[in-house]
């Protein structure tokens, strides 16, 4: 059995996405710039696809962006926003378990002059609002924060932080990538600005995404060139990737509300199976995580090698973020948590989408009831 | 019939890499940075691509990074090399006919203290030699000049250009998007630095390009996130789009050399039909212009009329460079070739590829030959 439970990290592809993307480049391979007919015809199914991605964000077509993907729209967001409004403040904030494409921009802006603040998270790994009150002050700029946090699911009050943004004249940005496809994100009732939305976490194409910038709201561009969109991203249009973004998209609305019910009652399977059948399982996740997400540690048990047993039996998981996961031992999320490092390092993220089913889910548990004590006994 | 003959703003994907690209997503949808079985799956695909674009430019892995397209390999190179190297020099040079690409991105960094300047072109449209040679001081860091233009043709003399470079301690960078896959290009033999290539020229997907970096060149990241490209261009992989990408260049770079004899003696049949059959045609590319473009002026027809009339007999053209096209009514390429306005004004752009048959370009020749006296008649 080959059971994939490495959904935050990448998806896989409707059949449908597919298709769609094999018949664009077949049928629909002008460029959207000619002006020509076979142009024209490019230029329409980008429309399309603008206007089928803003209804997904209850947006309208023109405050959608397509970029390269998550990680663009991201650095667009934060620097575009700064650089275009620098004489507004000079103190930006976000909080310290942003994924990297948002923390390594924070970084870079404090390496040219931006003060940047860093709000702590408490041991569910939802920011300290106390502290983030403290911090906006009259010379902030911008706030940036993710919706749901990659490694353990946990679903940030976006609502309370947009008004307290508001409140005090600045601008929020929301890094939605884990969250867009699990629940209704409503962008301008919520008080989002900027918001990051990525095409492979919902069974799309790699390599796009998209940045909604609500009405009003100037930003820089980042990269030059040809002044596509609107002269915020230049470079040839990506339509075929477009297109199955915009089908994955289509897909996974209609479905959406369904898939979650699902995928909630295979991780709750997932929890109580563990929590019933081995000793000392520790969830990491909060209560109100995510549907998709459960950030679990066996203690006794160093989460690589478990990572390694369990793809030998076919399950793929993951230690933390893939973005950082060749690169950093322990996952900075939980450590920000202050989690007990035996609790740190014997952790899993188990990702789930709507694919995954009863069976593999049943299956998980049982390897994992049968390997565990095996493993504790051997690393004891 | 239908004539594509707009191959320089997008060529037709190659079905080969169309359904390399569905095996991809369906099979290997792993993110390359996941530790388990199905990432390391997908690192080593992308290793293999990677190994095969570099051997496309005579270059080793290493040198190579995977990009979303030409435009950000062209801003990566430029802003990146810039940023890295700036106690090095401030002044940093280029040509008035870049794409805008390399153009935009310099009045960024003009806007940002660099001092730019811009070389003017002769009538052929190549960079004069004279005036670069006097332009490149002690204090110039930079040169970027494109291999091919993309509105004429027109070859610029590179390897001229990398010793003039070389001689006075600065650092090349090529934008060789409509040269890569036209002829070879030995980027270290020619004394290449930095050098941009796209994928959706030559038959591949879009959204995906690659730079070469010479090894030793350093380079400041200008993207900020999960460090993939060694830290030069964050953002999960666009693992299918790169084995399109690949694909496509494996494919064109077998049969290179007789795709472009072919395509060769299209475009020589054009002209000489054209010429034959027609008053008072101009060419507009110099004699050495790659194989795949031809710029042709029909004085006393204005491009757009003749671009709509030819699209109504299924002949798709263009009258300048699609990223421009919908800005500018008139060619800046033309314009800084000195041309007179009634050529400019009548300039289209004939961009073939090995798809193109001689039967469409005889079909093409039929047409006009029919119509243009037809429009000078209706324009006078």
């Amino acid at each position: 059995m080959e059971v994939y439970l490495d959904n935050s990290a990448t998806t896989k592809p409707y059949n449908e996405v597919v298709s769609t993307i094999s018949d664009v480049m077949l049928s629909v391979y002008g460029n959207p710039s000619s002006l020509h007919r076979m142009g024209k015809q490019a230029e329409d199914l980008l429309k399309e696809c603008r206007a089928k991605i803003s209804s997904t964000v209850y947006g309208t077509p023109d405050e959608i962006y397509f970029t390269s993907g998550g990680t663009e729209s991201d650095n667009i967001a934060i620097v575009g926003y700064c650089m275009a409004n620098k004489r507004k403040g000079n103190r930006i904030i976000t909080q310290a378990t942003e994924h990297a494409a948002v923390l390594e921009t924070f970084r870079f802006l404090e390496k040219n002059g931006f003060e940047v603040v860093y709000i702590s998270v408490d041991s569910d790994g939802i920011p300290n609002m106390d502290e983030l009150e403290a911090a906006v002050d009259s010379n902030t700029l911008l706030l940036s924060f993710m919706y749901v946090n990659n490694e353990t699911g946990a679903v940030f009050p976006i609502e309370k932080i947009s008004a307290l943004a508001h409140s005090n004249g600045c601008v929020l940005h929301v890094d939605a990538v884990q969250a867009y496809g699990k629940f209704h994100i409503n962008a301008s009732r919520l008080g989002i600005d900027l918001m990051s939305i990525s095409s492979h976490k919902i069974h799309g194409p790699n390599g796009v995404g998209a940045l909604y910038v609500k009405k009003g709201i100037r930003l820089c561009s980042t990269m030059f060139g040809g002044n596509q969109e609107k002269g915020l991203r230049s470079g040839t249009e990506n339509l075929a990737a477009i297109a199955g973004f915009a089908k994955a998209a289509e897909i996974k609305f209609a479905s959406m509300d369904a898939d979650c019910e699902h995928i909630k009652k295979l991780k709750n399977s997932l929890i109580t199976q563990l929590k019933a059948d081995i000793d000392d399982v520790v969830v990491n996740s909060p209560d109100n995580s995510v549907c998709s997400i459960v950030n679990i540690s066996f203690p006794g048990v160093k989460s690589e090698v478990l990572l390694h047993v369990l793809e030998s039996r076919g399950i793929y998981v993951s230690t933390g973020s893939a973005c950082n996961s060749k690169k950093n031992k322990f996952s900075y999320v939980l450590s920000e948590m202050k989690l007990k490092n035996n609790i740190i390092d014997s952790a899993i993220r188990f990702s789930l989408s709507h694919f995954n089913t009863q069976g593999e889910i049943d299956y998980v548990c049982e390897v994992l009831k049968k390997e565990i004590p095996i493993l504790r006994k051997i690393m004891r």
